[in-house]
């Protein structure tokens, strides 16, 4: 894996604008918003708040990969609509999922970051199509159980094709221990900020699944060297139509950005 | 889990026709041929022994998923030409992967059967589009760390939007162990046998990742019940452009066929 | 790993004897009966049927690694009384599990083979005892998640130490897999009989956690290479006061013997 | 897992004294020293150092389970008795691992506070014997790929034998991930602390493997909760007869007690 575009040594570190928002640079960045957008009035609420709570980038999925189909699939063109507006009046940038080629140039007209999820971290084709966009930031979160390696090689699919503004995210890994939904593995991320080029957040709500564990892990993961993290948040966490039980509420997302600060002074 | 198409429960059990060959009737079904098509002159050499020992249906690697960018990514349409003039010489039937939706309409056009490979089985995308088909036979492999949950429930994708020609396969999932490539999990093709409607084969050559195994993990397959198998296979194994050392050669593939015709008679 | 005892390059395949019994010669070997020795009327019951159906080595526990410590821990000694009066009277071997080195010499009065349980694989205490016994045969049975390496060791282990009498059992690894109680790992059975001199069978019970995949996985074991199989079995398995879900019935066991004896023919 | 002792419903947090040191209460504790006692003259230059940057406990490991019986196995007695002589002169407890139930007599007389290792945490008959220790505070490290539960469990047979002085140590698990020795689980860590009432500490040294990541991964952990931290050290890592490569420094962990320093601020 040496001579490759993540390593340290083809290059200084990246650092990656999304709006005014650098991920990267010397301040964590702070994702948050739910799992999925419900509706305007649910996702303005949420924006408002977190804005408030001084949270840099809105998240929420419009095109939700889920196990079932049977399942609820995301509110799609209707979310993406949604969440643009939200953004745009909160004033803060926006992050969301893309999950097929045909559905980026759209989905780039309402977000100013695109993520790939963890089921599609192995989708070549779609990496490289978000390698041609250049400039348009990437997050990609780390596959269910893609190896250090092989999570590098797909962010050099989307770099190797045009575009260096790849955010990595951790969000645990599938293992045999199932009192967590995954096992967050914080090794990988000191061993990223030591070795390679990218940022790298971290995502407590699906590497543990349980939303009582997130504020303990997200002040871990930043002092494993982390540069962000992505939150599940809503007003209501009970009431999430997905992932309710990784979703915390404001009261701990404003608990977390406190304890944030006070790190800020070691 | 009840309630789906896949269960025993909604329905009789699916038998799928690729070409005139049936998978999951009461014969054994083998489908070989090499990882990657690397020439018509190699391809034609490879099926054309295939025929003769008897393999049902050919198979060969287009479009290549590789964990690296810089890796050989295959023929592609030219893979597809190829393969599609074999088969008709040999007078067999093709199978041979999809990656991307927008590759779906023309690969239809050279290939008998399409493949789902392990690092798209979560690409739901994908999986709705092959479902609209309606009548293409599918050959969905499980994901690489995949719940057997998860895999009925990707083949549940393709069912539920018109398309119940589903054929799993089984190929290795990802453990600690790492002496072979994969951990071929036969739990999961008895588990299948047991309470799903769908033919279930079985792919010993990503399930161990040396060819010296294939043979014995081959007839042990069967004996878990699996209706199939699918192998790489090459006149040159060692010379092969990926994935050679899990590859067997065509004596290799002799021995198999005939351990598989004393086995009709247990 | 070159020059290890184990390797088949240090000399011939090892075969061995418990009383009149070669495990690792021509015939295949079966062993059997309940998950704990519950009482000399229920053990009699057991083993009079299992001696009738063909079974050449009888199983029970009587001292049980639970894990809790309030789960039944076994009859201890009178559970080994038990046993032996039991394999006397059916002129059949036994073999039960010893977890404490002091427990080694006691044991050996009542027991023709002595059982590593799963959990103890890595008590090298416990094996460099066994190894001292020279000539007692040990069933080594495979570390919930030993890699194939580490298990050849711990077998390394007592044959340095003077014993060779090493029967190896796959009992299925630790997966993220929880539709089965542990993924049958059958690939290290074929890895083992091309490498290592060592005999190996295979736990189907203990493989699957599911009495109704038993057969097919005892079938499928036997043609990845096994030199013989150990099965929980029980008169009345749905009241076996441990391991009941993975314990099959005396007409299943009689079931599997037809099975093995057809295979002989292939 | 209710009424368990383990359980904080049970009873109020437990706070474990190792000679004049509390582990679980206000202050962070930290361990450190070789991975094997390798003579007087190293231990004592350790020690010394150890003690003057401030750590509070000594560890070293006498009796060594290693995978190859090849392998150096430990000084045993004799390095049970540097340990002892050590740790006086620098005035601070010490702590060994004990594998053998026959070991534990004479291993009191050296040692201030006992370590069941990852290999031996599911040896039932030695976590019985520790228990009827009553007073002797014992440190219990996870198991090579034991689940929470099977961990809680396995300090259950401890506590419920009569000795509730219980430290638990996360040291990383089994995973598909290679880059790292082990996966270290901080989830694990965060979960104890809210359930449980026994203190628990990290070994980033075994969660990693690689000592470049020690240093970020110990602040990580402390940050998800751990009451303290044992990490191998060495005056001259690269020489360390074992586990050279998770080594650190003095120099290192000079850095990791000043960063521990600052975090009490927050």
């Amino acid at each position: 894996m040496e001579n490759l575009l993540v390593d340290k040594k083809s290059g200084s570190n990246i650092c990656v604008k999304v709006g005014n928002i650098s991920i990267g640079g010397d301040s964590k960045v702070l994702i948050s918003g739910p799992c999925s957008v419900e509706s305007y009035e649910n996702m303005h609420a949420i924006a408002s708040e977190l804005k408030n709570i001084g949270i840099h980038i809105i998240r929420g999925g419009a095109f939700k990969p889920r196990t079932s189909p049977y399942d609820f699939q995301g509110l799609q063109y209707e979310g993406l609509e949604i969440l643009k507006a939200v953004g745009k009046e909160v004033q803060l940038p926006v992050v969301t999922e893309v999950m097929d080629v045909r559905d980026i140039d759209i989905t780039l007209q309402y977000a100013d970051m695109l993520q790939i999820g963890s089921r599609n971290m192995y989708n070549y084709s779609l990496l490289k199509e978000l390698g041609k966009l250049k400039t348009t930031p990437i997050l990609l979160k780390r596959g269910i159980s893609a190896t250090l390696s092989e999570w590098l090689y797909a962010a050099e699919y989307i770099m190797s094709h045009g575009n260096t503004n790849v955010v990595l995210c951790e969000r645990g890994i599938r293992t045999f221990e199932n009192y967590t939904r995954n096992t967050l593995d914080l090794n990988s991320v000191a061993a990223v900020k030591q070795k390679y080029r990218l940022p790298v957040i971290v995502d407590p709500s699906h590497g543990t699944g349980l939303r009582e564990l997130v504020p303990s892990m997200s002040i871990a993961a930043l002092c494993a060297g982390a540069d962000g993290l992505m939150i599940e948040s809503h007003i209501n966490p009970d009431n999430a139509v997905s992932d309710s039980r990784q979703t915390v509420s404001m009261d701990c997302m404003r608990g977390i950005v406190q304890k944030m600060e006070r790190l800020k002074n070691i």
